[in-house]
């Protein structure tokens, strides 16, 4: 007898709305709570509705992974050119813009005139300069590139070789290209795109070097897009994803440009090349920006989290596989009623709300931080949100990867093909770890010692730490402190409190503080640097940074939770634009505390440091390990389709047939596999007309008519 | 004043040599020992010349990265055309052929019909009908597929739907496809090149089910290899990788073969449609050849994995990155002398090692396994063989891919170039996680299945263990044992002996031994199967797995050294064809402790379960760090690059411009920059005659020349 169960295909759509239904909260509620308010939801709504609606259907992807690089690319333009048309329409400001640009999905060539280049030119053009380049940077008829990297030096900036001589007869800067290792390399949009660039090169006035300065360059004709002369520039070639995105390399053959190309807000030089600095002050600015560029990172990490963690629920609540030995007739479980599937897949979901309360909180924290200096010229906020910023770009990049791979290797065999529609993993979730602070670089150094340097700080205020964030330190700062006591008060806490909020947030305060504290202590007591030295310190610097990295994370999510549950009725209304009901608080507050015991405590990379430090007792771990399963298999197993479809990422964007909203994977995939080119004809397909592929008969067809070498046994050696 | 430092790219030649010049051992000996003598390694110098010194080019494979799939997938079939000449002409037995599959680099349409469905016909089939195909598939006229995976069932076998119904009338077996999701999928080979396939299908007779057994489908006219009627076939869309891969998408529509095309070593059906079971006894073996399957995993996830160390290793000695604030003139550092980056590459340069000898090992007892039963008919190491790789087979891929991700990453933004040379991770690392059992089911299912079942038995034996690599059960089974005095008897061992491989392996045991315990212990004690109780069982089921696998891994690496270190210099230079010398043994003794340390006990995800089962005490776990990061900075860092050129991996093979063996990153880098399609014109290009991006005019021209929609102020909301 063949199998008595119903076809798998008629079970998915009604699998995926029983799933719906038992949600325990209204989720278009959620999707208002999620993104702060309604007003942000229908404002991304809209946003994406611009390029779902565009007439010519320009950004329409379900053909991408189909496509060679070269054909990808060029239809990369096309839509940076649309993008441009509607930027400029509706007249988007920066943080709709860069909605906009995230939306199209595809690294673009113009990516980095907007997120760069711009943003410094901008900042760093004197107020002349930037009345005259402005109003043509802003419409992009002058297309940026910032041009920073070389071939051979990266995060060394302070040695890279490019140089701006000055050249004193012809009032003129030089910029040179010593030699092919100094060409700038990796610069997003250059390669075949950006008219301009701006050039970091050692400016240089009668042999005495300046140090790092921009520059503005003029790449390309405005006429006929030529290279001008002097300018080497090719693509860097294929990378491990942004195929769309022209990476260039460029070597600068003695160019000319004229004095004024200096960027002059904190620096000019004379004609008689007297170089001096001015709007020292101002200049600080300079890291608040690098600072708003990181806060973007966090909320794209949030952003494509979310959407890994909603392919691979749905394709979760629809897979069904695995018969009962006892009952072999039953429906097969979905593979989410897997104790490793929940594990894996709602980690993924958990830390994507975590990531994205944590980014709300760092962009309120840099506002307010704006608002400071430009009301009171007060910048103390600066170096503490800069400090954050440096953490969390990090850990939320790393956490956000981990987690997608989490998601796409969890769809079994499924997942390896592009009708998960994962491709995007290889985009910016990737490449992100790398650009504004190589993450391990981050974690070992400027955010170790930031918090050092916190520490260090608080000790000289007698113990006392000003932000809450970092409130934790105080527990090592004051002089009465000890990891002894720390781990006594960490181990007293009851197995009925241990597993609350505010415990588990208090246990990543104590273990933050205690390997702050042991970071401090190594650095100030060893006097070589020796690798045994030199090992630990970095040891101990990327475990401080990682426990500040999630302490914040869970503090945002806290205080998010708290407000939630302490507000009245009509202010959350008034808050959000949505009704937030109990349901929400609930089922919000479960995952806050999964989050923070599984993601933050459980996660045997995180496990370790607890025990080590010895802020877990055996009864305590226990009683961590229950709680966590007892969420996950219960209010979080119920409402993860919700929570995820509460990320409001619609059909056309995700653009996954197997994790499509109507859960029909199956019937979706096959229309799917029916675009491959190998399957067609023609120029672009790999057939003939009879559907054999091009080539057999000189090929393996040889093979299989006999033409080809037949076996011989081998003499034996 | 310009830099005084020397051009980076002259710096790179040298410093290469001066590395290779440091290390403390002959290479060439170590190149014959890590295979396991000089024959081996000869043997895979001379296979590999078949490919490289081939006449036409035909395995060259520069330009593969720039490729779109249509281009890779049709030179894909040249390849695996000339490769079965090359096999047939040389008489290649089944282990060469493997190496020289996976020397091409290439996951190859014919490479299912190697590695499964030949094996499959040669073991499933009866006698005559192997003395009938044999000879065609042998050869490869008949070009074979293994299909059994459908759309919507993978792992569980029991639930496929294809069905083979025995027509009494006409004598033939009806293959039928049921419904569109139980099209068969992911069967490599199947979407434009086999002939034939091995179809596993539901066998009914009589409207009675007999469960899924093996047939032999022809799929293709051998003629001119259009499909044969009644099999819709298609391509099943790009993937993740493996774009030379046809994986396929089959639908059988009541498609007839003849009754004797089932597969009848093991069972027959008569005439008249009787069926009956056959050779019961030999069946036992298809476990055995699922085995060797795994051995081979394991051995290609060393392979990888030693290639990704030496392309990471070779560019971080050549890669200099930093400037020391005291002394800004001094040469940059290499990057392999950063804390993090030694830790990073190192420890996927142990696994390396590592995981050849476990390799080995298991390659060995199969090799026992297989005498004994056709000696003695004693299969008794059949399950401990079976045992033992499903648990390397997944915590061998998984740890492969893992490192393979750390080298990538650990060369920062180049890592992120396809002149890494890393486009060979989306292959064969990242599929096989998935296949021959999905790595998160093998380690909550069958390994540690099999570790409960073992520990068990051995309690019936009075706590003896048979094996060695089990004998750590000993522990727990005997009745003495208890959990407490493993964990004194760890806490016990003297600082001094800590870091010393007896004892580290020792630790390995103890926590492997209290892991097993434990999930024996939770699958005993609990009476539901609520999910708490499932979450417990399959975290604790992990652990012990991944906690036996690092044992084994240990053991057989143990194994080694100790044999290395007892033998006399005269049964070493028998062995192993070369004089090996003390600085081998040196090197290698260093690199175990270094791999037991920091691989199996310090590594975060690891140490857990150390501190949790309190087998490491404060002084011994601070000593355990300083001794990695003496090893780490001293003898591992000084002999990195002579350690991974020992895998004697060829340039041409390896294909990686910065990772290539005279150190020339940069001018490498560069050159191959310049086969960029994107940098030309012409058809495969993207550029015009001008060199200026096509459709350039009339696409991002006119925002340059302001004929796009111009930005406009948008009405404050
Ligand atoms: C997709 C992408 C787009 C980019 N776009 C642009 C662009 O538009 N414009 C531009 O100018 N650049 C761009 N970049 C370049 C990017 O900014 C650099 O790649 C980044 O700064 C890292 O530098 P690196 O690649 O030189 O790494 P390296 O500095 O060479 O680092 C290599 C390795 O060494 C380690 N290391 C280096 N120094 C130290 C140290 N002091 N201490 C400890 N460890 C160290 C790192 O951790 C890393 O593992 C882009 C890069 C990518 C991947
Ligand atoms: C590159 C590639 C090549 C392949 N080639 C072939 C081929 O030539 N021929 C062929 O027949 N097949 C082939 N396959 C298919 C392969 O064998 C299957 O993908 C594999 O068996 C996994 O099954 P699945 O994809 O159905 O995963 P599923 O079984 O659907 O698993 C999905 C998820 O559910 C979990 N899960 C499922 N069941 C359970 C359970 N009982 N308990 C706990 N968790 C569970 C898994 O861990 C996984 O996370 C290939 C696959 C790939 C990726």
């Amino acid at each position: 007898m063949a199998s008595k169960r119903p076809a798998p295909e008629t079970l998915q759509p009604r699998d995926i709305q029983q799933e719906r239904a038992a949600c325990s909260f209204d989720v278009d509620a959620m999707s208002c709570i999620l993104p702060g308010s309604r007003t942000e939801r229908d404002n991304a709504r809209w946003l994406l509705s611009l390029l779902k609606d565009d007439p010519d259907h320009t950004f329409d992807k379900e053909d991408r992974v189909f496509q060679s690089r070269n054909e990808r690319f060029l239809k990369g333009q096309q839509v940076s050119l649309r993008y441009f048309e509607i930027r400029n329409r509706h007249g988007l400001e920066k943080k709709d813009a860069d909605m906009l640009r995230l939306f199209t999905d595809e690294y673009l060539p113009i990516q980095v005139a907007e997120s760069m280049a711009q943003p410094t030119l901008m900042r760093q053009a004197s107020t002349e300069q930037w009345a005259e380049w402005g109003p043509m940077v802003r419409s992009g008829r002058w297309l940026g590139c910032y041009m920073q990297t070389e071939l051979a030096h990266g995060s060394n900036l302070s040695a890279l070789r490019t140089t701006a001589t000055f050249d004193h007869n012809s009032d003129e800067w030089i910029i040179n290209t010593p030699e092919p290792s100094a060409g700038k390399v990796w610069i997003g949009g250059s390669g075949l795109t950006a008219t301009y660039g701006v050039v970091m090169a050692n400016l240089i006035i009668s042999e005495k070097s300046y140090g790092m300065h921009p520059f503005l360059v003029h790449l390309r004709s405005l006429e006929d897009h030529t290279l001008l002369p002097g300018r080497r520039i090719i693509e860097m070639g294929c990378k491990l994803g942004a195929p769309a995105m022209d990476n260039g390399y460029t070597c600068f053959d003695s160019v000319r440009i004229p004095r004024s190309h200096l960027l002059q807000r904190f620096q000019t030089v004379s004609r008689d090349g007297v170089y001096e600095k001015r709007n020292a002050a101002a200049q600080v600015m300079t890291r608040g920006t690098m600072t708003l560029v990181r806060v973007g990172l966090c909320e794209i990490a949030a952003h494509h989290l979310a959407r890994a963690a909603t392919i691979a629920i749905r394709y979760a609540v629809v897979r069904r596989q695995g018969t009962s030995s006892t009952q072999p007739d039953q429906l097969e479980p979905k593979i989410l009623d897997y104790a490793s599937v929940q594990t894996r897949v709602l980690t993924a979901l958990a830390s994507a709300y975590a990531i994205t309360f944590v980014s709300q909180h760092l962009r309120r924290l840099y506002t307010r931080m704006i608002a400071e200096i430009e009301s009171e010229g007060n910048s103390a906020l600066l170096p503490i949100v800069h400090g954050y910023s440096s953490v969390l770009k990090a850990v939320c990049t790393n956490e956000s990867l981990a987690g997608i791979e989490r998601c796409r290797r969890s769809m079994g065999g499924h997942g390896f093909s592009q009708a998960a529609g994962f491709d995007f993993e290889r985009n910016q979730p990737n490449a992100g770890l790398i650009y504004e602070g190589e993450n391990s670089m981050l974690l070992a150094g400027p955010s170790a010692n930031f918090l050092v340097k916190q520490l260090n700080e608080s000790r000289k205020r007698n113990g006392k730490v000003q932000y809450p964030e970092l409130a934790y330190l105080e527990l090592v700062a004051s002089p009465s402190g000890s990891a002894d006591a720390v781990s006594k008060r960490s181990q007293a806490v009851g197995v009925d409190q241990i597993d609350q909020p505010a415990s588990l947030l208090g246990l990543l305060g104590f273990r933050a503080a205690l390997l702050v504290e042991r970071l401090a202590q190594h650095r100030s007591s060893t006097a070589g640097a020796d690798g045994v030295s030199k090992h630990i310190d970095t040891n101990l610097a990327v475990r401080a940074s990682t426990a500040h990295g999630a302490y914040l994370i869970g503090y945002a999510f806290s205080q998010l939770v708290q407000q939630l549950k302490s507000d009245s009725a009509a202010s959350t209304k008034e808050r959000y634009g949505v009704a937030v009901q109990d349901s929400h608080v609930a089922a919000v507050d479960a995952l806050l505390r999964f989050h923070l015991i599984q993601n933050c405590i459980l996660s045997p990379d995180m496990l370790s440091d607890f025990l080590e430090l010895q802020l877990l007792s055996p009864v305590q771990l226990d009683r961590l390990r229950r709680t966590s399963a007892t969420l996950l298999s219960g209010p979080i197993r119920r409402d993860a389709l919700g929570l995820v479809e509460s990320f409001d990422l619609d059909d056309w964007y995700l653009c996954s047939p197997l994790g499509s909203s109507d859960g029909r994977a199956y019937e979706r995939m096959i229309e799917w596999m029916k675009r491959e080119p190998l399957n067609h004809s023609g120029e672009r397909g790999a057939r003939d007309e009879n559907g054999v592929v091009k080539g057999y008969h000189d090929g393996i067809g040889r093979l299989i008519r006999g033409e080809a070498v037949q076996f011989t046994e081998r003499a034996k050696l």
